[in-house]
């Protein structure tokens, strides 16, 4: 099985500052740039890196976001091209008619290859942005088979099924994560759901979070790249701040959904029973 | 929120034996004994304890079988009955025209409720068992809203909403967990899947594995019952033999859906576009 072909993933856990365009830009240069210095081969970048998260209201967000036309993903654009690498990062997106879309751009040597807007809004979110209603898109690159959703998406196992039933290798999600309580010795459920979800599709995935202060809010700062058993092979980072997180995955296993003699997690799905109700008694 | 209405469930992780359905009817009647003396509702068994899991063959596993009106269903009722508690455990059940089902009984004071058959089956027990098609059933029971499924089915995220959308606050999972290789520190992947079933659904699971050595086999062990936001309440026991697992519960709060001002887990589910593909590029 192991036709070697791993592929070196970064998620560059960044502090962008809500607001400053030129700022963001900046920063997500700097670590695109040391990542692939490293090596990495694949890149993923928080949600909304380019904006920052906490807008004031919708004006704000509005006065912020930028078209696949704007200056960051031409940056991004150029950046791929000459690092030869895949680009994952989430941005706030100027769509027709003014309304907005909380989105992550997937990019390579080639351009952009694909715009994926996040189908579930969290929080004010609602307020702000018009949900996606494409599903996660699954993109042919030359560093693997890649698929692309954003944070809260990963809430919905359903959701995540769709680029693993079309046969993504690794699935790259921005996030920003919203710290909150939680045991102490426990590792935070948003780090868990990862984990499951890899697990139940043997799926590679990497989320990368965010860090910073804003506005009030924190975050869990728990980017990971997780393995297609759901097991860590980077982090999660948990209060680490800023950092790049690197792994090589050997993204073949992927295309192995066998987890026994008998049994393919994928072929086992029954899936004429999904649509059926639980009844009560 | 807190209408006080707390429930004390127990897991008791038991090692049957393979074949001898006099020694498992006196250990489960041992074990339920024992869990409702210390005040426990709910008491949950492994998968299969009234048989063992590692039949040699078909014809073996149809010797041991029982029909639920046979002498383990029986004892159960009784002691269900005589302790008021709820039961739910694992047991080889007999079908019409000697076909079988890896079944779990729930049972309460009244009698039995409902009778589940594992819909998703794990290796060579596509040899012995006929998969059910019924959805995992929702109880009302005196102590709370009870839904049931069986080991490999924590495995599709899909046949865990149908429970959870029914309005289940408990989902009570007999199990027996093959043990296998995992990274040393990390925690079993099958209790990670329990922890995001729940906190994905805001629902209690308490899931219930065996020991033993039988025919070359182990088990994770991992027995744990997990609170609403997918944290251990109680275990996992991993690896700790023969225990009796217990937590109080207030079920109440499963009735709760909301993780933040604005979003509802289950209302915010897109399920119109759940059966959309992704499209590879």
């Amino acid at each position: 099985m192991n036709t070697a072909r791993n592929t070196l993933v970064a998620c560059c856990q960044l502090a962008p500052k809500i607001g400053d365009l030129a700022y963001n830009r900046n920063l997500t240069e700097r670590a695109i740039r040391s990542a692939a210095l490293q090596g990495a081969q694949v890149v993923v970048l928080p949600e909304l890196v380019q904006s920052g998260y906490l807008f004031a209201d919708r004006e704000e967000a509005l006065a912020l976001a930028e078209t696949v036309e704007g200056p960051t993903l031409r940056l991004w654009q150029a950046l791929a091209q000459e690092l030869n690498i895949v680009l994952v990062a989430g941005f706030c997106e100027r769509l027709s008619n003014d309304e907005l879309a909380n989105s992550a751009a997937l990019i390579d040597a080639g351009g952009l290859r694909a715009v994926y807007r996040k189908a579930h809004l969290w929080d004010a979110e609602k307020d702000i942005f018009t949900a996606g209603e494409a599903p996660p898109p699954v993109i042919e690159t030359v560093h693997g088979r890649i698929g692309v959703l954003i944070c809260y998406d990963l809430e919905f196992p359903e959701w995540v099924r769709l680029p693993a039933l079309a046969g993504a290798e690794l699935l790259c999600a921005p996030v920003n994560w919203p710290d909150g309580p939680r045991p102490p010795t426990e590792r935070p459920a948003e780090v868990l759901r990862v984990q499951a979800n890899a697990s139940v599709n043997r799926m590679f995935i990497a989320a990368c979070d965010r860090y910073g202060h804003e506005r009030g809010a924190g975050w869990v700062q728990g980017s990971v790249i997780v393995d297609a058993d759901g097991y860590p092979l980077a982090g999660p980072a948990e209060q680490g701040g800023e950092q790049i997180l690197l792994a090589s995955l050997n993204l073949v296993e992927a295309g192995n959904k066998r987890i026994s003699q008998r049994n393919d997690l994928h072929r086992d799905r029954r899936e004429h029973l999904y649509g059926l109700s639980s009844q009560v008694r």
